[in-house]
């Protein structure tokens, strides 16, 4: 499968009609190539060769598209980098990834400067739009399905970056699998909501433009603009993550006019709770499905789309099936396996640890063989998620495999205590933990943030609590917190707040 | 992609529902994969090893569903054979693949022991169901994208048996490929009608289990009870050749109820005429989709469904979109170059012939790497068919290359001087071929079947052509037959007549 012909496609057929829009413009894929190739030369001119590094920092944008498949045709590998990091942490990855290039732009000029130098300063900074150049007379590059064609970071167990490799193939299978699980086709207009630099969104640059069909680019999350564009440009289908469709349904323009062209709405990143799921499906009147997977796995794994033989059951378990974790992709082999690497049962009980084979799992992290290694078992990718799975094939995450706290001998799973403390009417946001406790091993620990306006104290959380959960799983310990710090793309993240109550504790 | 994981994902999901209906036998894909697997085991308890030639004589059956999967889990290569060949052509291909095992049914058995003399007596012969055994205590053969996993005989031009090889990841791509273009998903219910030892519906096997949909199967093709079974077993959608789609709306009780599960009718193997595609979109009144591609494509390469920016176009303009060969599906890479190799302009008068990349193109023929040399040109795959392509991107095949007639200097496109034939009130099938001649180097000479009780004379056929086609056009000789030789799949046998004619006028 060759990438760099899903946009040769995408001209021969579909050329000529505005098919990319930000903001003020709109592009043809047509001109999309043009700017591509330009980009493509630009690269060449710059001195930049097949394979080589280029990053870029930027936000959702028809230039960001440009340079996806600039780099596809200059032949070098694009590692998109977080817009929300600082400095230090951007310059070390760009130092982890060797980037000769960081793509950027105007605002976000001053920072790719500062992680340049950060990095040692052997990285250029330019803007998309202006390494044009054409193509030099050389043929374009030739790649091959084993190529390397992107790096993404993720947050490494050892705090170092760590860079997971995909493959072309990797993005190419990805891809018709996902076209093929959701049925994209050339009528669908993609909203880019999510930021592109993760692959919750990233995926369907490639997809979107395979089919034919039209992209919407979102630069900045802001619910009352993002709610008009879906209207506007008759969005038909897009991926958000949870606290951004949480954003979305309070805003009071939400359920002012309908959606009438969407037809799904995709989340993931993590567990949507019933009300919430309920608000979405009511005020966009359309299908939702939940999604579950990982940068190293391109990234679906699994869909919770209902299946044709629960067609006919009540719509309660219909809606909880859909709320799950969901059920493997096509192409997907799946398994839950407990600590000795046996298979659980399928009683939606037993935890074990998902595992996964399939054509669109990562080859490995950039220079990192140890912790390549490390992430296999007999070519099974050790996923890190615990889940149950039941007897209908849908798997349901129940806590990330780290953040399992083992408190009294028992095992609790953070998640279930943050699902059940989110239900408390005082609650916005929380996140469980386990923290080193003399007594306990470790002792479970919540941070709260309250509702603006309310107040609560430690025993009435407990209080409430004893009614929804066991007694060994409630925290020992209430933190207040103004926020919870978050990654990128909206997920909490518990590794900063265990170390931070750590350091509070001692 | 490992295909064996196909079933497994079809079990885990579907497993405890009816999805294979064949006569009175229902099966769950629970069954299936119990009788596949008691299928792989009897084919090792056999002696057959991985890589080993199985051999495939048998109508479209769920047995012949069986022997793909218990083949694909045992690790043999599968060799579907065609049922309307003679022993000494069938034993020339079980002599060509090696197969030491022909799988048939009952009513093949005589045929089947007499191919299999006719290969030197080595090859077994066994029913699907009777090669029953438990899987023996090795672990399931383990497969690599790379293996080859299927050979399917074409007529070669040596005349020769040439068998065409599929690999596990030409098939599984392809299937992914076809699931994203035809939407096929877990609701979908395929009709097997045309025969499962040739691509055009052997592809489906493996693209409708992957998705979870239904299978039914029709052993043999009578007009009446297919459009019954179409109806009874909520068929979505299928694929058939001209020839039978003819057959079909020809009964009288089509139209006598409607399909209203049916979503599309696929058809390929040869070009439709305008007339039959309004009575197919009438009789079925559901989406027509032209398909093309051929044994060493997988075969898919292009489809006619209308694109997005046609949708607001006159009716007639799609349906003249929807009549042509097609434009190019996701994943393919398609060139129409003239002799020297160039790129013909997009248009529709210039010919040159139809080159493809794909990763469902064959790696080659068994055991016939000259050939297989010869079918490509710089790792592009020479299809052999001549066509033009328009400014939308969508290509129409005027001819094989080996058809086009060379008559008085001048190129002669059979498939042109065929379509204004038929359009001759008696004139049932036609087939134009050349035939060496002294003064025109080739002469262009038509066998006509005409439609029962009709008499016409060769003069008046001449006339009616010169009002339609340029008069180095027409036929300088018509020959009338009583039918027209044909393959297995209906495709008219030009070879045959060409054979035939020539001996005839020397």
């Amino acid at each position: 499968m060759e990438l760099s012909s899903i946009l040769e496609r995408a001209v021969l057929l579909y050329g000529r009609e505005p098919s990319v829009f930000c903001g003020d413009h709109a592009w043809t894929y047509a001109d999309l190539e043009r700017e591509a190739l330009a980009l493509a030369g630009g690269l060449g001119a710059a001195g930049l060769l097949p394979g080589d590094r280029v990053a870029i920092l930027h936000r959702n944008c028809h230039r960001f598209l440009q340079a996806a498949f600039g780099t596809l045709l200059g032949g070098e590998v694009l590692v998109p980098l977080n817009v929300r990091l600082d400095a230090a942490t951007l310059g070390e990855q760009l130092g982890d990834a060797g980037a000769r290039l960081l793509l950027t732009e105007a605002r976000f000029r001053p920072l790719a400067e500062e992680a340049s130098a950060k990095a040692g300063g052997g990285v250029r900074v330019a803007e998309v739009g202006a390494l044009h150049a054409a193509v030099g007379g050389s043929a374009p590059a030739l790649r091959t399905p084993d190529d390397l064609a992107q790096i993404y970071y993720t947050s490494g167990t050892t705090g170092r970056p760590r860079g997971a490799m995909l493959l072309q193939r990797n993005i190419a299978s990805h891809s018709l699998m996902a076209i093929a699980e959701l049925g994209l086709a050339d009528g669908d207009v993609w909203a880019h909501v999510a930021p592109m630099f993760h692959l919750a969104d990233a995926w369907a640059v490639f997809a979107v433009t395979w089919v034919g069909g039209r992209h919407a680019m979102f630069p900045d999350f802001e619910p009352r603009p993002v709610l008009e564009g879906l209207r506007s440009r008759g969005v038909t289908i897009t991926n958000l993550v949870p606290t951004m469709l949480a954003r979305l349904v309070a805003e009071p323009t939400a359920r002012a006019a309908p959606f009438p062209a969407l037809r799904a709405i995709l989340s993931g990143g993590a567990p949507i709770s019933p009300a919430l799921l309920e608000r979405v499906v009511e005020t966009f009147g359309t299908t939702y499905v939940q999604t579950y997977g990982l940068t190293e796995t391109s990234p679906y794994l699994t869909f919770s789309a209902l299946k044709r033989t629960l067609r006919d059951r009540p719509a309660a378990e219909q809606r909880r099936w859909i709320s799950r974790t969901g059920r493997p992709a096509i192409g997907v082999r799946l398994r839950v396996v407990d600590d000795s690497g046996r298979d659980v049962p399928r009683d939606d009980r037993s935890v074990g640890e998902i595992r996964v084979r399939a054509p669109w799992v990562t080859p490995g992290y950039w220079n990192r063989p140890e912790e390549t290694a490390a992430a296999f078992e007999d070519g099974w990718f050790k996923t890190g998620d615990l889940a149950t799975w039941d007897a209908e094939g849908s798997v349901n995450i129940v806590d990330r495999k780290k953040d399992v706290i083992l408190t009294g001998g028992e095992k609790v799973y953070s998640v279930e205590v943050e699902a059940a403390l989110s239900t408390h009417a005082s609650v916005f946001e929380c996140a469980v933990v386990g923290l080193p406790d003399e007594e306990w091993g470790e002792a479970v620990t919540a941070a709260v943030v309250l509702r603006p306006g309310e107040q609560v104290e430690p025993e009435a959380l407990a209080a409430y609590l004893k009614e929804h959960i066991a007694s060994f799983k409630i925290p020992k310990r209430f933190v207040f917190l103004p926020e919870l710090p978050k990654t990128g793309t909206g997920k909490i993240r518990k590794d900063e707040i265990r170390r931070s109550l750590a350091r509070a504790g001692s």
